[in-house]
């Protein structure tokens, strides 16, 4: 988990802007030229080449320049990455909650059977 | 999706700290008051409750406080709803890739029928 740190917090980080996640959300329904990515957003070129760079520098989107375009595309791994820290500690929780709702009912039937004997 | 962004921008920056991730980790194994989650870690306590105050704003944490002791518990509903936003991108991305593998198998059996045609 600490090997996962750095990556998270930049991760979660990039994932916290609404243009970036605007970005990304485009990105998932296939690659696309920086320029196309900015155009749907209130914000300048240069702004939205920043916020690529954050979602790079997470990995979150790999960029190739071909010629005078720059190419933008998803990197699933790092979604999963996030993904899955996330669904572990809701998991971890939710299994928690199933023992404590095993143990009630035991102590349910504990007394039931307790009762029996009276 | 708007209306939502305002909760994302505050849950995802939550998650992009190392301590708060820290005691959402030991919080997923169970309640526990505001003392227990600093403890293992290398901040002041004040550090811990601005920390936990940042996890209550995103609604990652509950906290209530019983007589002297302030108990916190994570909200698996906000766990869930930046889940959510990170696997509909995922799943968006790989039914893409789902389709444009369909195309090219359509592509190939194609040449291959021309070839036999030949």
């Amino acid at each position: 988990m600490l090997n996962e740190a750095p990556d998270l917090n930049l991760l979660f980080h990039a994932l916290a802007d609404p243009w970036r996640r605007a970005m990304l959300e485009r990105l998932s329904r296939g690659s696309a030229p920086v320029s196309e990515l900015a155009r749907p957003l209130p914000i300048s070129l240069p702004a939205a080449m920043q916020h690529l760079g954050v979602l790079e520098a997470a990995g979150l989107v790999h960029s190739e320049k071909l010629g005078r375009v720059r190419t933008c595309a998803i990197q699933a791994k790092a979604l999963g990455r996030a993904e899955r820290w996330i669904s572990a500690r809701r998991v971890e929780w939710e299994q928690r909650l199933d023992r404590l709702g095993d143990y009630l009912r035991t102590l349910e039937a504990e007394g039931e059977n307790d009762g029996s004997r009276d």
